[in-house]
């Protein structure tokens, strides 16, 4: 099936810099898709720290299994990531691939075995072949240059209707320094499926425990905060490294969470997995439109998300915004379902800024028309308040469109 | 839209027996379809006892707080059930129009207010216009008749493509009893909607305590182990009533739980629960298959339902099986994100007896023709063995289609 890049996808990839201590190279090692680059390798300076979020799944891939045992070292000298393979539920023949795999870059790469990080996503439950790295490992080696993040980023799309990368520049004591960012899709974990993997790479010289914390808060509101379908994969993985490679330029050494001289970095550093996960939502599968769900007057920023999540995970208010349907009911009913505190005839509710419901029931001033244009928006915003209390949160998702039963659906005939 | 009558339903309308004490007539209010009956009154004899279970939603309809607040008193006069409007989110007018309704029922069957239950399903969030039940009470009232299953069925019915009943016969002391149920559809809440109604009737003396008690048990393996989207409606109602009426011809009153005669009632009234919990299913918006996902050698009863529930509400689960897919990675999947324990390399799947893993990977049997029949047929059982314990559950669902999509995103042009 051919799929049309999503109408929701950025005009065009971003001016991402260079970040020093980091060189990249993708090949072609033929896992799964002809014709197209499918592995890359990322080479890091010595010194070079790390540190990874991953799935919540009790069915790991074991590429998630290797990288957990590892990043608890905080050093890292090379990433491999291919495509068209997942490298999950494949029993002992998963484990020896990782093992080979990192194998095999520690020799091209002249590392530790342990300090190679791994991610791999594709099929399920079918063999990676790891030895087809070998071919082209010494090459990808050879080949690697700094910058290039469009050609990485294009390297690890599989069902991604366009490739994902954001940047900033943050001035960290006396140095600008760089954080740059790739992702891929998320929603299905299948073939041709769509686990979340990002990876974020920053010159700024962060202890690894720092860079640590960085990424669990981090990803709270950003990653944590975009559904596609509720489905979770048993892949996911986000790993940042720090390469410190600005310290000749005069960034200090971060090594306490508590530095006053991380705050700025973190603002740069959310915003960089902000912006990837929002296109993550943007390129979910058959999306056309993308949605933001806020709920405020919670008991709670937890029981905000709980609710907000409810409503961004529930199949009938996301048909009906591909409906370009105001069905502020369904919304009534996914605050319902949550389970968490709500009170039905103290619930308002926006779509777009148009009020449409108020204190339980249809708002007065409701106006079909009106409601007819702010959902017909490639946009839409989705706001609820509760009348509770002082929690409040949000989340991003899309639409549930036909076109995602028809993704995900691979009818045979 | 018209909508075909699923491919799922039962061949025909069972025959159902009367059931004394109980008498039922239908009636076109006009409150929201044209040309068909929309309104359902049933009258029960003096001495009709009550249990319901309800939504556990925190923002139910008017009339869930009206049954909630009457259904501890254990007793009933009167249901009135329309479809049409659910009264769903229609704050102060909503009650009001509950408290209308009973009033108008109480009047025309000379019964107290409080002894009529109600239920409303159809459009959330419009005022339900009640007095328009005014003007047909009185006929309702004079009409009641017993039998006339099917009427009543398809006075309830919204999306719903077929009526829905079971009914069985009981021995209960020296007399036989019957049960008699019938249920509309699940799967959405708004225009058009969807909420799961039922409401089962007994000629058995049964105490209002005892009713309860097997409504509460009755609903775990029922009603409470179908999902269609995994969205709960605001107005879900289960009511069951017993009349006694079988008493003249010997059947004794069970007062008591624990009462040995009561084993072969519940049974009975089990299997009247389940054989309509199965036609919602076999009726959920769009499906095309029936999916029994039964869960094995899970850690407990409680581990085991919440992992088929993963898998039953998973949308990449339920495309997959529309695309007659034995995409078992995305059963893993759904296994891993459902927070329970699990161990990925002792998994073991089946798709309609036929295994397609084992030990976390690939059945070294598997073969795509076989599978491949297997994933034609409308019923697909799916069956996951997790190694760890003895606790098995098992859940009905349905596949996620297109028509899914298309009933629910009620396009706009």
């Amino acid at each position: 099936m051919t799929i049309a890049v999503s109408p929701l996808a950025p005009v065009r990839f971003p001016d991402m810099p260079e970040v020093g201590g980091v060189r990249v190279a993708t090949a072609a090692a033929g896992i799964r898709y002809p014709g197209r680059d499918d592995v890359l390798l990322a080479l890091f300076d010595p010194g070079t720290t790390v540190a990874g979020v991953f799935t919540r799944s009790k069915c790991p891939s074991a590429a998630v299994d290797w990288c957990r045992a590892h990043v608890k070292s905080g050093r890292a000298s090379a990433l491999v990531v291919n495509s068209g393979n997942a490298n999950a539920f494949t029993g002992k023949s998963g484990r020896a691939a990782t093992e080979l795999t990192a194998r095999l870059a520690a020799k091209a790469a002249g590392c530790r075995r342990e300090d190679v990080y791994l991610a791999s996503t594709g099929v399920i439950g079918e063999p990676l072949d790891a030895s087809k790295f070998g071919g082209v490992m010494d090459r990808l080696v050879a080949e690697a240059q700094p910058g290039r993040w469009r050609d990485i980023a294009r390297a690890i799309m599989t069902t991604d209707t366009f490739p994902k990368g954001a940047a900033t520049v943050i001035r960290l004591g006396a140095a600008e320094v760089n954080i740059c960012g790739i992702a891929k899709g998320a929603g299905m974990i299948a073939p041709d499926m769509a686990t979340l993997l990002a990876f974020v790479f920053t010159d700024a010289p962060i202890a690894a425990r720092v860079l640590q914390s960085l990424l669990v808060r981090g990803v709270v509101d950003s990653f944590n905060a975009v559904t596609i379908d509720g489905d979770t994969s048993t892949s996911d993985t986000l790993l940042a490294f720090a390469t410190g490679a600005a310290a000749v330029r005069g960034a200090p050494t971060i090594r306490r969470v508590e530095d006053p001289r991380l705050a700025a970095f973190r603002k740069g550093f959310d915003a960089v997995l902000a912006n990837l996960a929002e296109q993550i939502a943007r390129d979910g599968e058959g999306a056309r439109k993308l949605v933001e769900v806020i709920v405020e007057g919670a008991k709670s920023k937890r029981s905000a998300r709980k609710i907000a999540l409810s409503i961004a995970n529930s199949p009938l208010v996301k048909t009906a915004i591909a409906g370009e349907d105001a069905n502020w009911g369904r919304v009534v009913m996914a605050v319902g379902k949550a389970g968490e505190p709500a009170d039905r005839d103290r619930l308002s509710i926006w779509f777009g800024g148009v009020r449409v419901a108020h204190n339980g029931e249809r708002d007065p001033t409701y106006d079909e028309a009106t409601i007819s244009a702010v959902m017909k928006k490639p946009e839409i915003s989705l706001r609820v308040a509760l009348g509770l209390g002082r929690g409040s949160d949000r989340v991003l998702t899309c639409d549930l469109t036909k076109e995602y039963v028809a993704i995900n659906g691979d009818y045979r005939s």
